[in-house]
């Protein structure tokens, strides 16, 4: 990026498009960058053994001074997971609203860093002067309480960025998305939006969160055991309708789960969820209540394998136990990648002999995100001259670009960018212009970013064919081999069960040694490579397999 | 099983229930076995590496003499996959329809035992005796021509197996499901079962194949590029509908991967499909047509990564592209657990600038199985006294058992088995009673069978965190370390990133070794134990992750 570009405004996303997860933009004017959301994301199965993804903020890093504010539009995982990581290397104040900074709150506590960093809590009302650029909001609704839009004046323009929202018209708890305010800043002229995408792909209208109500309420009715009920723990809402039905039931209720203790515990003591007292029981208690006075609200719902609803599937819950006859209410669909997962955990249930409520068809779960009418409302709403489809796969950016042409955005005026990817408006010119730094820092343990292709590559190969490790003994005069070879398998062949393959794979070691030996070559290098690419050949003739090979030889 | 049980009726299955994919059963009665299919299934991500999962046939081969035929309902590869290694181990004669057969004859060309198999090709007018067991047959639907349901005379009564089915009365080449022949055999009584359970979730009735044709010829006249299509080679109608829809917009067809090309090879062959001659063109031909002209039929519609639609949306196709204005139909729905890398290749088709025509919404897919009020049809057609459940996860048989009860079914008689047990029938006496070993035999390479526990335990711990391995080099005389240990990580770190750590690894090996050398510690094994043991405390509370360890001591 130019550095002397003191009248530049810069749009750049750290993290968000071409992927759903760890949510990261930036809006930069002169020296003042204003970040929005830090999410984290979970690695796909070719990451083998990674715990988390957080987006690298090396652009950041190098422009540390520069940095005014993290503005956090909700307080869900992906928009705040990276956040601790963050402040870790760039402590920087952070702006958002009640209920998203109660949640940001548990993850510093657990980071041990929640004392030295600067909270500021704002609303709908709020406006905010970070050097150059003045921030307002709009409240929206979405799954989690509490969302806001985020309007940046500059001297460039007015910037929107709708963090994620819906549009739901009933909602639960009353917190209905302000329209008229939306109208208002699209009426003063808004330069660029950058939108949402999440369910570009979804004709129609998402149902509002309100409608999962009555559903609960019917399944609560018609239960006659324990009802088990797991969904979202950050769904405050979903968390509300199932409190409502257990009352309207005469239930106590128990909680299961790290998180949704946590979520449950911040909701009610910020008065996000009303609960009335005596309501929530400590889960042996509910264990020894008559099942039909019981229900719990569990984590688990997109079949994650330690969480509460699959302990309670496979009865390994210390405490708690799914009976005949018992009512388990999965209200959550499985994201892409997890249908297995939560597929297994059904079979467990049926098993176990409890009547079993999930899927689609139940209408147990609607969207957070708004659908294709949704987006076209927003876009027609806000009217911009220039548009940035963002939060979504590259399909859903696609599609998104051709919902904003359909209500009148100019093809032109749309960019789908590349996590990178800047914008830059200069004297009233918007274009797409270059690129910052941007990409995937790895979370293993306590490692960050200490994981890069070489070991992933390693842990691809040694998962699918293991490592096969030979170590030979040589003199140093003469190369000559001192002892037999001592032949370690892991992953590969179970070395017992193929006595003859090691045999085999001992034979040519010493064959290859003595070749070597006699035409005089004994640098290290050399005959370790010899010997793996020897080898190499010889097991995937003799099996099909490509384990790591690892010669070691011991000089004496 | 007892021995001397010779008038006792046997039925189980080796593989098909609580899982989809591997089917195989058995009926027995005294000494005479008849297997119905043998199929294969794809490794969930927990069994790393694996390529092919076949059931485990051990009771079939300790039972060599008594196995009189495989009888084999369609040819899918959940159905027929397993059948080479099947043979390999027990030659045994195949009956099959033609089709069918003509599918399993590339197999076991591929396997090079297609000359020594002897293959019976059936229809529905067959009748075989097979020692004490009449077989004959009835056509059903399914997403493939020729498949049938199979009726097994014993003197235990009648036995009924479905093979997979829906009842599809508009079918696509007039291959309609024989309702009346259903209807005699039920009439007749059947004492037995077993219906295939794989839509048993899904209300309703499945949408008739036929239907798939005129959303084709629709996106076919709107298309302005190449048309690609693709599909599961296997089914052969929806390839036929292409090919018509092809036809009546003036187009040519070129086929894209190896399954594609040998399915309609066979297909064409046998009179299964009717194709205009001079209709199917080579790949490299098709290349230079006028795009309006050009229509691709294709493998990949799951998104493998090395399948031809994969190839295509990468851009690393050698003989073709897809081009800006293209259009891609992808007519199949994503098998759970495919959900991820059929989206990327949408992703990736967008980025070329094709139109994609994918996703439930576009009616280009509907399901070779019946829902529930076919599967309600099926058994209220049948009768049965007693039920099997088959084909299907634990979810699916526990549903269609609720659907059987709702049709009249005693719920007693009905029995949801694991794969082995068994089901058997004496003196008229239907009871559930032990079970015959059964299990699923992992194929790795050309390893069948020896990737045992032990290795995936390796392989997943390697996957996740990866193998550091540490040589020394003592004195046999005091134990005393004679080099400076050597470190070497596999999938654990980078060793060049991480020099800190290793000289913290290297001076605790060299601290241990110490203190053991003093406390006159000599034993390589519990040397061995105490190196791992306290190298994995310290990588834990160092890294939070946990290598395998793999101490290598040099005795010199």
């Amino acid at each position: 990026m130019k550095q002397n570009d003191e009248k530049r405004l810069v749009i750049a996303a750290l993290g968000g498009v071409n992927e759903i997860g760890k949510n990261m933009y930036l809006v930069q004017y002169g020296d003042d960058i204003v970040v929005i959301d830090c999410g984290s994301k979970f690695p796909d199965e070719s990451l083998l053994g990674i715990d988390l993804i957080i987006p690298d903020i090396s652009y950041l890093l190098s422009n540390k001074d520069k940095v005014r504010a993290l503005v956090v539009t909700h307080g869900h995982e992906d928009h705040i997971g990276g956040i601790p990581y963050f402040l870790k290397q760039m402590p920087v104040p952070i702006y958002g609203s009640r209920l998203t900074l109660g949640l940001i709150e548990i993850k510093l506590r657990e980071h041990g860093i929640l004392h030295e960093t600067s909270m500021t809590c704002i609303n709908a009302d709020s406006q905010i002067e970070l050097g150059t650029i003045i921030c307002s909001f709009f409240p929206t609704n979405h799954s989690i309480p509490d969302c806001l839009g985020v309007v940046f004046d500059t001297p460039e323009g007015t910037i929107v960025h709708t963090g994620d929202f819906k549009f739901d018209m009933t909602p639960v708890n009353k917190q209905y998305p302000d329209l008229h305010r939306m109208a208002e800043i699209g009426k003063k002229g808004v330069r660029v939006l950058l939108s949402e995408s999440t369910n570009a792909e979804r004709p129609g209208f998402t149902a509002s969160e309100s409608t999962v109500g009555a559903h609960l309420l019917e399944a609560f009715n018609k239960a006659e055991g324990r009802v088990f009920v797991s969904t979202f723990a950050s769904n405050v809402y979903r968390l509300q309708q199932v409190i409502d039905a257990a009352v309207q039931t005469n239930r106590k209720l128990s909680l299961l789960g790290r998180t949704m203790v946590n979520v449950v515990s911040v909701a009610q003591e910020l008065g996000y969820l009303s609960v009335p007292s005596g309501m929530i029981i400590d889960v042996q208690e509910a264990a020894k209540l008559p099942p039909e006075q019981c229900t719990v609200l569990c984590t688990g719902s997109q079949g994650e394998p330690m969480a509460a609803l699959a302990r309670l599937a496979a009865s390994s819950h210390r405490q708690m136990k799914v009976d005949i006859g018992d009512t388990v209410i999965i209200a959550a669909n499985p994201i892409p990648g997890n249908e297995r997962n939560v597929a297994r955990i059904i079979d467990n249930l049926y098993a176990l002999g409890a009547k079993i409520i999930y899927g689609s068809r139940s209408e147990l779960h609607v969207s957070g995100h708004g659908n294709q009418e949704e987006l076209k409302l927003m876009l027609t709403l806000m009217k911009p001259e220039y548009f940035i489809p963002i939060h979504g796969e590259y399909r859903m950016l696609y599609l998104h670009r051709e919902l904003a042409e359909s209500v009148g955005v100019q093809r032109e005026n749309v960019f789908i960018l590349k996590n990178g990817e800047v914008v830059e408006s200069v004297n009233g010119v918007v274009r797409q212009s270059g690129h910052i730094s941007a990409g995937q820092t790895l979370v293993d343990g306590f490692g960050i970013g200490d994981i890069g292709n070489i070991v992933l590559r390693d842990r691809r190969q040694l998962s699918d064919d293991g490592i096969l490790i030979v170590v030979i003994t040589v003199s140093k005069a003469e190369g000559k081999l001192l002892t037999d070879p001592d032949t370690i398998s892991r992953g590969f062949v179970y070395v017992r069960n193929s006595e003859e393959l090691i045999e085999d794979i001992n034979q040519l070691v010493i064959g290859t040694v003595e070749k070597m030996q006699h035409e005089k070559i004994n640098q290290w290098s050399v005959m370790k490579k010899t010997l793996k690419d020897t080898l190499g050949q010889f097991l995937y003739a003799r099996t099909q397999r490509r384990p790591i090979i690892l010669p070691i030889i011991i000089e004496v």
